[in-house]
């Protein structure tokens, strides 16, 4: 089995083998080797980025005080210079000065968001989107032509994909590329400013280079959307024809210089067509190995999924950087006297400063765990270990579903950690002041949040069958229509799944009163419960609308929000599959001890925030709900003595915490 | 009966007049009516106000482009010139060139916050914080020296309560105040680094005196805390004695100078004790007109409960901002095929779209409305109209929660809001970049959000006792464990509540069941019946505490998140009448139609965050839940047509809104 299906296949266990209650003994928390459970199997990488940011950590401070256009210029040098380490290019071919190992470039990256995060934007726009689609949309002359001197940062590009008018949309976009048969050219036009490229990372100054994408027309024909190099810049002048503007300043990431560009008849070769997927000959005919142009087009987006699994890595990592600020804080700072009339308390002994932070950092390890998963099966598929189509599609599903709950985690928990720092968090050296600004675009860069769960939801509704991705909402609803209602329970397999659970815990159909809260089985039921009711509840809706003869779009509108939702189940039990799979396989002692804890909180608070749907659904008494309330109180006081140790496990260099004053 | 006690008395009506569903007929928003509705009995004034806001624009696109050194100058020139038009100073004795209304003076602040909030912070800090301790604090001599001057900005001053070491724990600060017989001095020191002055706005820069919050000590004895007015500037330097160092970039409101202060021996006469409630004579006898310190420290902080008003209404009224720009933006810009194959759909007609901005638009209004409340009790209290100390306290504790509820809301709606705005929402020339930053320490200064929820519980809790200011958490538990259970259920009336509601509604015992979902005496009930009842179970739960022999401050973490869900539930009940008693009071027609619409969508949502308790605490059966969430969609959808309307009543000033490019 590798690891792109395993996810699929967790089996439950015999029973709940763990003494909780009375037996209970306080692990102790070896941090180090926590570290290194986390860091996984790419200590070695983690270690590299981890001394690259020491080293460059005077970027914090410049990132404050320099003008929008030095600080440009250092984030290019510092990306340039830990691009000689050998850091930024793991992902790429040896034969090119690359590393030769998706995995790593995944590692390296999400490592990196433990620092400034203009760095981070920076190094994915030059590495991960122009760097990835030279080489995954390319062929051999363009990787000859490019892919050395990118590797290094000789070669500046960006990634003109995003248009004004279209933003999500991408298949909608407007600009042009007429295929010249005269001259053996392509044309690039913007045909009016819906269409101009926006928010371009590395367009302001530094690329010489785009990647376009662009409606491809050849001999009067639209065969829709392809990616061609187009030069933009000479020795630092903009390129006649090019017209590129300052998307000026953001509320964060100012490091990154994003613009805007036009093309005004830009001429460039034949040869500058990435031509993977599709090409067009001498004499102007179109060659595709994929004949239909939807599948076309979206599998060419699906080589870029990287950029997807890349930034929810991120999110997650720069919570880390959060947590460990304000859980340290907590630690040490008092106020009020609470338990001693003549000593004020430590914030973390308070109940709700507990309840505020602990379900974090546990959703931290949970989504930390899920995302080494994907990142996983990003390499084998993309190594070439499980290349079908089916992983490709379960991938790109993954990775838009954890790049959503990761980013909107990171907005969240930063946020969050912000507060429990009061008037301390709010100055920009304790670091919230970056981490706040910057990731704040996370949530909507790399596909926005909600869309990219329409996709998953997409994935699960028509079981990833070969038209799940070529189809709008529009073609989803009349889709999922047509199937039976029937054929659309018997794939979600709820009384399949009712079946399994029921062999697998206490009380048969009662297993929801009787199997124990802290049974990972009782846990797992649960969410994969709500998963499959929801989905099926959407396929009933969604086909109860057309029934009713309403039109696709108004019932799509109708049943959106059940459909995010539903999507937002799946991802939320392969997350809680990803940390139950994890601390499973652990020897027994203190640090598998302490992983369940975490691991019980996690899934405890994921049932108590949607506690209202279990009940509604007829799983969860409401004295069973009280008592889930009451057991996560009693998790986090058993939590309470090994909080700084499972933040500083997460191995944040000291130099990127900042805050010195607060945490003396 | 006065407008402070309109909240305690909102009486049931009959039964629901209003004909809901088939006899629907969609209404037409009177735009201008309604923000004449808004602005309530200031109009003239806020129309000055934005008539100022108008005319100093440009300071948004200043605040992005100069330098903190500069930008701080302008905010500085900027608060001067508005003083000069009259609209800082409406809380102010006319005498002293003031307005003599403090009603005005509220609602001049809240309005401001729809503009840059640097230029809104400088003004609470000169005018409110410290304006308002010389006018609350000093007497006539006190008045005559400084009120004329710093009404006109020619004298700037500063607010020096905060210390780095105790932070919202202001009655453990650690300034000495000594007062020294032989010259009639007192002698301000700071002890150590813990008790400097921290985050104080107008420090760094501008102030030439400060109002510092130092334990008094006299003839040996310590008094607690009290204000003296030291002078800290002259000619623009820092005087001998006086240290202060900067607080350095912060994540927004970099207008305001933030800054440290430390004092070594500084002496000041003994007439500069700001002596309202206490004094020292010549011969250093202390004299105070409240005996007991604590009583006395909280009657003086209570002096200080505009600022909290302040905070809660800015926060409400930058949330407007956001909805504005967010819910036009969604109005014209178009993403994916859905209703039409052939044209992309507009934002506003998803589903989920409504359903993340329609309940936050409701909000606002309802939170409009209970701070007009609050405002008006806070005139009443301070212009002498109900100035007992039932009607003080009462303020106190809703000021506390309108402010904890007002500025959350905040950063909650402006973060929804820029998320759907998408990346157009990052560039910082359309405003979220800082409404973000700006509004976000608006959640703990001016009180942590959550230690003024423990204010508000302590307020219920002991039915505005004596001495309810007077107790730590320490206290409070012990007071609370002191009461017999049953006075407490007494005094929280849950049988006469329920009495009272089954006379209103349908169903008798059954009302919860009956009732329908759109009649406002049920809507009120709900939440009525979930604040008594958490206020109840808070006080079994601390008394069960103490009486199993648990340590004071053990019992209080525990039951910490009972007590703030018990004030957040009070504040969310009072925040609902307010709504309820506006909506009641308008003439039929289809303004009351329009926003009973947003009245019922943000009773239902309230009803609906929390359903699970409802259902959990017996009062909310499955089925109605989901008719619940089913009839919030449905007003999401009647409210589509009127969404812009809704935000543009809202009134921001169009230069406010900048976004030329996203809006135009």
């Amino acid at each position: 089995m590798t690891t792109s299906d395993a996810l699929e296949n967790v089996t439950d266990e015999p029973a709940a083998t763990e003494e909780k209650g009375d037996g209970y003994v306080q692990p102790v928390v070896d941090v180090a080797a926590l570290t290194t459970l986390l860091d996984g199997k790419y200590v070695d990488v983690r270690a590299l980025v981890r001394d690259n940011l020491d080293q460059h950590h005077q970027i914090l401070v410049d990132a404050e005080e320099m003008s929008t256009a030095d600080f440009r210029d250092r984030v290019r040098d510092v990306v340039v210079e830990m691009a000689s380490t050998g850091q930024t290019g793991m992902g790429f071919p040896e034969a090119y000065g690359g590393g030769g190992d998706i995995g790593a470039s995944v590692a390296a990256f999400e490592t990196l968001a433990l620092g400034d995060l203009s760095v981070l934007v920076k190094v994915g726009v030059q590495f991960g989107l122009f760097g990835g689609a030279i080489l995954q949309l390319g062929t051999k002359p363009h990787h000859d032509a490019y892919l050395a001197d990118l590797i290094t940062g000789k070669l500046m590009g960006c990634f003109a994909m995003t248009e004004t008018g279209h933003g999500s949309n991408v298949q909608a976009l407007g600009t042009a590329a007429t295929y010249d048969v005269a001259t053996q050219e392509f044309v690039i036009t913007t045909p009016d400013d819906a269409s101009r490229k926006d928010y371009i990372g590395n367009a302001a100054a530094h690329a010489d280079v785009a990647v376009v994408f662009a409606q491809l027309e050849v001999s009067g024909e639209g065969r829709g959307v392809h990616a061609f190099v187009v030069p933009v810049r000479s020795d630092g002048l903009v390129l006649p024809g090019v017209r590129i503007e300052d998307c000026g300043r953001k509320m964060g990431l100012n490091g990154v210089d994003n613009g805007r560009i036009w093309f005004d008849g830009v001429r460039i070769p034949r040869a500058n067509l990435l031509n993977q997927f599709a090409d067009v000959t001498e004499t102007g005919d179109y060659e595709s190995s994929i004949e239909n142009p939807n599948k076309r087009f979206f599998t060419m987006l699906g080589t870029l999924v990287q950029g997807r699994v890349c930034v929810g890595g991120a999110g997650i990592n720069a919570s880390k950087v959060a947590l460990t600020i304000a859980t340290r804080y907590a630690a040490h700072r008092r106020q009020f006297e609470a338990a001693d009339p003549d000593q004020e308390q430590l914030l973390l002994d308070y109940g709700m400063h507990q309840r505020r932070l602990f379900p974090l950092i546990a959703r931290t390890y949970a989504l930390h765990f899920a995302q080494e998963y994907v990142a996983g099966a990003l390499h084998d598929v993309f190594m070439g270990v499980t290349d079908d189509e089916q992983s490709r599609r379960k991938l790109e599903s993954r990775a838009a579903g954890l790049k959503a709950l990761g980013t909107w985690h990171a907005t969240r928990t930063i946020q969050e950690c912000r507060e429990a720092c009061g008037g301390a968090g709010y100055l920009s050296q304790n670091r919230f002041d970056a981490l706040k600004a910057d990731t704040d675009v996370f949530t909507t860069f790399e596909g926005d949040n909600h869309v990219l769960l329409q996709l998953v939801a997409k994935g699960l509704l028509t079981d990833y069958s070969s038209e799940f991705s070529d189809m709008d909402q529009f073609g989803m609803v009349r889709f999922v229509a047509g199937l039976a209602v029937e054929t659309m329970i018997e794939k979600t397999s709820a009384h399949k799944l009712f079946q399994r659970i029921k062999d697998a815990l206490p009380g048969g159909d009662q297993w929801d009163q009787e199997a124990g809260l802290f049974d990972p089985n009782y846990q797992r039921a649960m969410l994969r419960f709500r998963e499959e009711h929801m989905l099926a509840g959407v396929a009933r809706r969604l086909k109860r609308g057309i029934d009713n003869g309403m039109n696709p779009g108004e019932v799509f509108s109708r049943v959106q929000d059940h459909v995010i939702g539903a999507a937002r189940a799946h991802v939320e039990r392969m997350v809680l599959d990803a940390f139950i799979l994890k601390t499973r396989a652990l020897p027994e002692g203190d640090q598998k001890v302490a992983l369940n804890l975490l691991c019980d909180l996690h899934a405890l608070t994921t049932i108590e925030a949607d506690r209202a749907w279990f009940i509604e659904h007829g799983r969860l008494s409401t004295a069973r709900s009280k008592a889930i309330s009451r057991e996560i109180n009693g998790l986090c006081r058993k939590i309470r003595p090994l909080a700084v140790d499972l933040v500083d496990a997460f191995g944040v260099p000291e130099a990127m915490l900042r805050s010195q004053e607060i945490l003396a």
